[in-house]
């Protein structure tokens, strides 16, 4: 509420039930009051059969989402011996005392079916009221997605008759505005039945294009005869389908044709490597990066040229050739990228304004550059630099 | 609703509402539907004075917000011809051609008050009804953030008129759990007045406590003489106060003593790099980074020996240690720290599972390692130990 944290427990949690075909009603954040609590409770039972809830289950005075639980469905607490047992076990592995605070955390609502929590000590609880269902998990994500997966879904699907059919393809595109796209294939969105529906989901740099089949039958073919009518059209923009990330679609290119990628990085300080590595099996093709985020490291490691960067400065044509020619020296592989640029939100220059970005990519006989004229927000641009690196990358491997 | 997009816009107006003192109610997530839009307007309309919409005024099918807003509070459409010249001029600049999309866009409700958008198309929109203000804005963040700030803070300013007083304090700690810094400081907290506050914020690694006073008269001199209270009970733990990183706290004790760092990544992949670039002022003493992600540039860039690799393995002492001595000397920097482990989610080997790190720190005289034993989560190992070896280097230098 006062935004010291970002939700991403309810992202997460609407991405699961969405592929569950549960629909999403509301997602709902309030302040840590009882009163609150119980209102938003009544709230969801009018419309919702499922209500999840995270958070408030830890050991400090705050966390009151248990003792509100129980009041709303009546129900009084009792000791959980064996749970004391395993939290007093887990904590004695690892050296951490038990503590007044966390045998408190053991006294559980009757009234709730305990979930097992292999990631931490507060275990979920699922409640069943009027016919609805209540789980409440606590909010740190890993024990909350360990939670859901692994002691909740085996209870559901006891409880559960799948009813309509629902089908969603998500098509991800780089390097063109929604607008545009949604020129491009004006034709073929007129012709959607009112079954079938897309949205656009855009955001730095790419957009994603969500179809999406509610029918009382499966109408998945018709879907996919859809997405490939779209896929026929801008064939260029489409870098994959669904949870494809673009470093993955570029991990997948260079896996193929057996290629290594390094990387240099001035401005985006690192975060592009980070990206490459967030990459299931990044390993396979990408070897490393040298962050040079100094003049000095531009000069020694990578073999710029001081008289390039006097005469020409770090962020240029010339430097950021000389970057690549050096990181591709360095690591041996067979392309690379560097990068050199002004992030912001200061280091403007009259004819280099922040935002400023050269980029150079490619291999040793095939050098090209690439300048950006970006924003004033110093992680945008980072974020934005960083996109466009791996779509240069991936064009260049597929020579487009 | 369907979880392909984490919703970081309401941590920050959350953030930004209170630091105004003014109590967020409610943060509510509801699908691009008019009847949906209606009833959460209802629903907030009931307890609170300013409601905040973000999203759906883009150009596309599914954008229904302005029309949706425009039913709500009774109000026809006229079309913008300014704002049309605007959008118009800057696409011409950026050579975007403008669509009839577009066009759709610059017609706007009569009964809004249309807020500038120095960031983007879609201006805000600011209503009044039944003497609650409502203010509708873009979904896209850096345009939502430029539009609060610029177009509307002044709006409001003329409008209200301020009530209590509202004071938070936030202290930021590191290397304990909330338990047990809550029964470190149980005594200061018993004598907590019943208008101060104090919650828990336990994140990766590091738990903030913030303290809030709310009360008819000034109370932050309060505040601040419990915060010194719990300062000297837990003085080691706490690296800053309100808004200060990490790194920022990092930053600090080495730009104080003017030392230089540089560092050495494998398995954090270029985070720690990305961490520290994102500190204001991080030139001032970080220098860069090599990311070895591979064998090959351990040895060759970082010189580490290949009977280290070959008889302890990557992810050992041995290997971090001469990974550090090697980015000393590449970089000529003060202090160092190296990082190899086994991040998941494979990997694991059964002397070294999973969520095994090496790291080794400090200077080319003294250099000092440390092993983690973390989870087999991927992102929060390698975001764990990123804040480790932030918190391992500040204590260095400060000689805890």
């Amino acid at each position: 509420m006062i935004g010291q944290i970002v939700d991403t427990n309810s992202a997460w949690l609407g991405n699961e039930l969405t592929l569950l075909g549960i629909d999403v009603k509301r997602i709902l954040s309030i302040p840590d009051k009882e009163a609150d609590i119980h209102k938003a409770l009544d709230l969801a039972r009018l419309d919702s059969d499922l209500i999840l809830m995270t958070g408030g289950l830890g050991p400090t005075k705050d966390d009151i989402t248990k003792k509100a639980l129980a009041a709303y469905v009546g129900s009084e607490f009792y000791f959980d011996q064996p749970l004391a047992d395993r939290i007093a076990a887990f904590f004695e592995r690892r050296g951490i005392p038990f503590l007044e605070a966390h045998r408190q955390q053991c006294y559980m609502p009757r009234a709730a079916t305990s979930l097992k929590n292999e990631m931490g000590t507060a275990p979920g609880m699922l409640f069943q009221k009027d016919g609805k269902l209540l789980l409440s998990m606590p909010g740190v994500p890993y024990e909350m997605k360990w939670i859901f997966s692994n002691s909740f879904l085996p209870e559901l699907a006891k409880l559960r008759k799948p009813d309509s059919h629902i089908y969603h393809r998500t098509i991800k595109t780089v390097g063109m505005g929604e607008s545009r796209i949604a020129e491009s294939i004006h034709d073929i969105l007129d012709t959607f039945p009112p079954y079938i529906t897309m949205s656009f989901l855009p955001s730095l740099g790419s957009v994603k294009l969500r179809l999406t089949a509610k029918h009382a039958e499966d109408k998945s073919a018709e879907v996919e005869s859809l997405v490939i009518k779209i896929a026929e059209k801008i064939p260029k923009l489409i870098y994959g389908y669904d949870f494809t990330t673009i470093g993955e679609a570029l991990r997948d290119v260079f896996v193929e044709k057996n290629l290594k990628l390094s990387t240099a990085e001035s401005c985006t300080g690192g975060y592009l490597a980070h990206q490459l590595t967030t990459v299931p099996g990044s390993s396979k093709f990408y070897h490393g990066s040298i962050i040079a985020y100094d003049y000095a490291p531009k000069k020694s490691l990578l073999g710029v040229s001081p008289a390039t960067l006097e005469n020409h400065g770090a962020v240029s044509e010339e430097t950021v050739k000389e970057m690549l020619s050096g990181v591709l020296e360095k690591f041996g592989t067979d392309l690379g990228v560097a990068i050199s640029g002004i992030a912001g939100p200061g280091g403007g220059m009259p004819d280099k304004p922040v935002g400023t970005i050269w980029m150079a990519y490619g291999t040793k006989e095939d050098i090209r550059t690439y300048k950006l004229q970006l924003t004033k927000d110093r992680l945008k641009n980072i974020q934005y630099t960083s996109m466009a690196a791996m779509n240069a990358l991936r064009k260049f491997v597929l020579g487009f």
